[in-house]
């Protein structure tokens, strides 16, 4: 079937507009509604075509009406600057066509880059059934804050003239809108449910933070009451780079009561019936007529309620999403970790397990001349745990190979962090040999109270290609690590792990709090700072010590330079250090 | 002197707003102005206050009218997510008050960010006299393209009502805007000089690119023109983390005849007498009154013309900022640069040199099995021509070591170019063992072209602080040695360093050519993939060899994260490998 409308500026195009006059809706029917929380790549779009056209008749078998995908699921959510290239948003426009042709008499809702022709690039929605294009909306409230960039791709729907559009669905007038439309109170949603929509449709491409989908009900749920409009919500799933999608689809009725929610972190394809005002008409708007009669449905597709995942189970889930998706969708199968026998790469080694299956984990413990007894033991007991290869290679003889070559240039020079930071470059030099002579993916170790003060070597422990609990305070990782033990109901994490004072083992003796404060201060002025944007004299105001925050606060600027060269790794915190964070390198600010 | 206006919603505050009736300028006056090409720091408000305030009374001592300093020269430019920071808005508001009531009789017009009582941004200027703000302008248009994320920040003036608002100084009509503003025709310059105004004052933040200068001095003549309005243009010099700003402030008369220039990449106060329209009055606007008479002049202020930079002069220029600044703002004195002998190293270490002293420059030849005699004798020549220090570390020692602690886990596997990482990595660590014992700061010296393609070692080659020559493609590398060596009029640079082979010595007889294509015919695909953002399709249509383009373009995606975890550099093109170029790393597009 031939698309016959063009897809820019769809007042226009569409034949099908009707402005009706005033009526109240005369009599309800029965949607079926589909949400489709799918994982697509970015960049992939046959296959994200696949996808879509695979669920597409998966929801077609189940007697939908409606079907809604996610936010820009042809191109992947966010696909940052390939919508620059001209030929990129050509060819995802030809992948949603593919799409809408695919279409029946179930409408799907698809995610697109829409442009028209002055160039101008919309985030859209395309309207589709029985191989048409019946109508596309235009995202109107872009997201330029945080992670978020869109108003530097995108023009608003608010920019083009004769909005809001409605569309009829099975007899239904449904509104269509995109992630961050739904959450302001008099954004349109308001104008849809002032026009006459029964229910609105929203797609996502929305990222997880911890807590945010409970969040996310409670402004949805607001949102259906003020309105009195039913909410389906669908969001994507799966890790893009920094970023992990939760998906957590949701379908709410127009009181605001929750029907019907997907589980967290897998792909699924929601179907509930919903009642709603049929036969309506569309006040001082327009309506595009796609189907006035609901399909008659047989049996009656039961809502359920996946129940919400408690706040480290979800952490623990998009953690392994995060590391899964980033090291698939990146081509690899194996990873590799230097395990010390310390609390984070014990955390790091268990997640890859989960995330990837044991034998595709490999460890490697590099014992030098100031590692403990312990730590071997402890890697080993580990590795014997999660049931994946470890090797040992001593690093040594390099490191001995280093002093010497260095010792002129040294001479006369204290012993200092040099030393220490030579081994830490040693380690992640072999790890690096490793993975170029193998194909294993390193996956680096740090948390995100080190990397705020710099206490980790540049080339040496942050060396790899993604850092997984790079946003995880420590005290975060020793609850992960108890949370984790408690859900298998063993010390998979071996307790001497949790329980050893940490140490870099850099040097003899050494002990985390010699250079630092007790991590649990640290972290309290971390959050602060870096998380919460306030300045060391307002941290002190709050009570902390002055010269232990004046100290953490110079340490994070410092080493904002160390910071930028290391890998991506997955984003759960509402600040990570990554594209939500971005402050100059040079910057003599001390407030 | 104290301040008696509040700084946000100046339409409210400021109490000299009268609404004057149409009617035509009557006389003329001669307006004394100066221009303040500073070179802020971003984050050092009390040092970027000393340097506002003693450039003030230059001006004042020189007999100003008014004096205009850089956009948001408080903070230093961009400030980036410093300004998320209630705190630091704060005391960047407080140190705006203090230059405001270091004025006497000449008006200054002072960049800073300022914020109204909903806690929105504003990009501001404030017009100060007298020990007075007298106003505060907004900026209109917020850019939030390329490099910029002006829209992350701020909000615009056109959302505040009221606007445009004059002020009369020395008689004169004078409107203000910020930078991104007098690009756009129908932008608030043309409503401005509608309501009057005869000059137009521009402060700026304009990071450089080659030629911009040149597209900066068309742009201000035809605004000028086509309002008949004069135009002062300031901008800032100096670098800040990837970016360099080349100043070059213009003065153009209302028929757009360039009548001053300051020179590029260096601070300068432009002080020039202009004639302009006096004691008209503002027409559907409010004018604020901040001096009705200019000052008598004595004498005359002569203006003079910089000429322009050449191309490669100016790429020389900029380069030079760019490293000193950055050093020498994140606190270091001296470099340390491994230099092979070969092209790149050369380059970055003569621009070191020029840009720091040649006492405050390290060079370290590091040799190893495959090195060629003509290298180090190579590297030694250009070193005694620099008279910079050069010391020898082989690599031999800690190749065989590694070597020796990888065979067990290499077994059976062919050598490959896990190798040749190897003795890149060992260069590259050894640097930070130096930098980090000594307190040198790397330099690297990797062009575009390797960068693109991924042909350098990551935690190798790419280790180090400062990427100088990162946005250089590598026949600008062969472009700018050829102009260094004319400039100089000697072979400052060694010519048998520019006529042989690019190699990395890694492997024996290793040549570039071997893995890359010419780099003429390299250079013009990466310029039109990585530049110009065409797919490997529409390449391919404009004649290049299809299987060339596809590998090359493959290249450049692939090597994305390898990019990511590299140093800043200095941008000198329209799209470098830095914030204006935001690709995802997952990113399965192969168009």
């Amino acid at each position: 079937m031939g698309v016959t409308l063009p897809l820019h500026n769809c007042e226009r195009s569409v034949k099908l507009f009707i402005a009706y006059p005033e009526v109240v809706a005369a009599t309800s029917g029965v949607l079926r509604i589909g949400l489709a929380q799918i994982n697509p790549t970015v960049g992939d779009l046959a296959g994200n075509v696949a996808v879509i056209t695979s669920t597409y008749d998966k929801a077609l078998a189940q007697g939908c009406d409606v079907v809604a995908f996610t936010e820009l699921c042809i191109t992947g959510y966010p696909p940052e600057d390939l919508v620059l290239k001209a030929g990129f948003v050509a060819d995802n426009r030809a992948a949603m066509l593919s799409c809408a042709e695919h279409t029946s008499d179930c409408v799907a809702v698809i995610g697109f880059v829409d442009t028209d022709q002055q160039g101008r690039l919309f985030n859209a929605a395309a309207i589709c059934s029985g191989g048409l294009v019946r109508g596309v909306y235009f995202k109107e409230l872009l997201p330029n804050y945080g992670v978020f960039d869109e108003q530097r791709y995108f023009t608003s729907g608010l920019d083009v003239p004769n909005r809001p559009v409605l569309f009829r669905i099975g007899g239904v007038l449904v509104g269509i809108t995109i992630c961050e439309d739904i959450w302001t109170a008099d954004g349109p949603v308001r104008s849809q449910a002032q026009a006459g929509a029964a229910l609105t449709l929203n797609i996502n491409g929305s990222p997880f933070h911890r807590g945010k989908i409970g969040e996310r009900e409670e402004m949805l749920s607001e949102r259906a009451r003020e309105n009195r409009c039913a909410v389906a919500y669908v969001n994507q799933v799966g890790g893009q780079d920094e970023l992990v999608f939760d998906g957590g689809s949701m379908l709410l009725s127009h009181d605001g009561t929750l029907l019907a929610r997907s589980p967290q972190f897998v792909e699924d394809l929601l179907v509930a019936d919903l009642e709603l005002p049929s036969g309506g008409t569309s006040k001082d708007s327009v309506a595009i007529e796609v189907s006035t009669v609901a399909k008659r449905q047989n049996s009656i597709a039961r809502a359920v309620i996946t129940p919400r995942c408690t706040d480290l189970e979800e952490l623990y889930g998009a953690l392994v999403v995060g590391v899964r998706d980033y090291v698939r969708k990146n081509g690899f199968t194996d990873v590799v970790i230097g395990l010390s026998g310390g609390i984070d790469s014990a955390l790091v080694a268990t997640l890859a397990t989960e995330a990837l299956g044991a034998n595709h984990v490999h460890g490697v413990s590099m014992p030098s001349r100031y590692s403990s007894v312990g730590s071997e033991t402890d890697a080993a007991k580990l590795a014997a745990n999660l049931g994946i290869e470890l090797q040992t290679i001593s690093i040594e003889p390099a490191f001995q190979a280093y002093l010497d070559m260095c010792a002129p240039s040294f001479a006369g020079k204290p012993v200092d962090l040099t030393e220490e930071n030579l081994q830490s470059r040693i380690r992640g030099t072999t790890l690096m040999a490793l993975s170029n002579k193998i194909g294993w993916m390193v996956l680096t170790t740090g948390n995100k109270s080190e990397l705020a003060v710099g206490y980790f070597t540049l080339y040496g422990d942050s060396a790899g290609g993604f850092a997984v609990i790079k946003d995880l305070l420590k005290t975060t990782v020793y609850e992960l690590c108890n949370h984790i033990n408690r859900r298998t109901g063993t010390e998979r994490i071996p307790q001497a792990i949790i329980d050893k004072p940490p140490s870099a083992e850099l040097r003899p003796d050494q002990r985390d709090d010699q250079s630092l404060p007790p991590y649990d201060v640290l972290d309290a002025i971390l959050s602060l700072y870096v998380e919460n944007d306030r300045t060391a004299a307002e941290i002190i105001t709050l009570g902390h010590d002055p010269g232990l925050v004046r100290r953490v606060a110079r340490l994070v600027d410092l080493n904002e330079y160390k910071r930028r060269q290391g890998p991506p790794g997955v984003r759960v915190s509402t600040k990570a250090f990554g594209k939500d964070r971005r402050l100059p390198i040079t910057n003599a600010y001390r407030g």
